[in-house]
């Protein structure tokens, strides 16, 4: 296998696992699955909306997710936010991350 | 689906996509499947001997691990490091780690 594939496909793993944590964290404001994808790119988070959206439909059906129709505008837009439980196991997956960036860096060791 | 059923699902994801570098940043000196276990766990990285066994196969079939046998003991032991390439290929995915963990601390906001 190719340097470069090999490198990007352990890259797409390492990135694979916060991408939940990623769209839990995005969504304490209500936000539709277009502008979801624009505010994680903003902070350097790219995700295809095939993945987006099949994952907000099953946060949703975890009920960590809410969601209303917006039908004010031309195309109607589905708004989702974090339910009261999705709030609660963002705290717990935060600090989960949180540990565990401090473990790996332990473990990474220095520039070399 | 139960909290902490839940919970754990999403942590085992967010835990996932961080094995292969945690073995490869164990592996910068050569150890044997099981020290390497312990060696994580010192550092908080818990890992199934099951995921790692096999992990390590294909980490070396990528050439990024190199192994020896040492037969001096009285249970031959298989010894794994990091091959030349594995160590370039660390160094990348370290920095894009890094890169990652930076991104992922605007999103996730204070603590609340």
């Amino acid at each position: 296998m190719p340097e470069d594939e090999l490198l990007q496909g352990l890259i797409v793993d390492l990135r694979r696992g916060t991408l939940v944590l990623a769209v839990m964290s995005s969504l304490s404001q209500p936000k539709y699955g277009y502008s979801l994808l624009q505010d994680m790119e903003t902070q350097g988070i790219r995700m295809e909306a095939n993945t987006l959206y099949p994952l907000l439909r099953r946060l949703e059906s975890q009920g960590l997710l809410e969601s209303r129709w917006d039908t004010a505008e031309n195309r109607p837009r589905k708004y989702y936010t974090l339910s009261g439980r999705g709030r609660e196991l963002h705290i717990q997956l935060r600090e989960e991350w949180r540990r565990m960036t401090r473990e790996m860096e332990n473990l990474l060791g220095d520039d070399d």
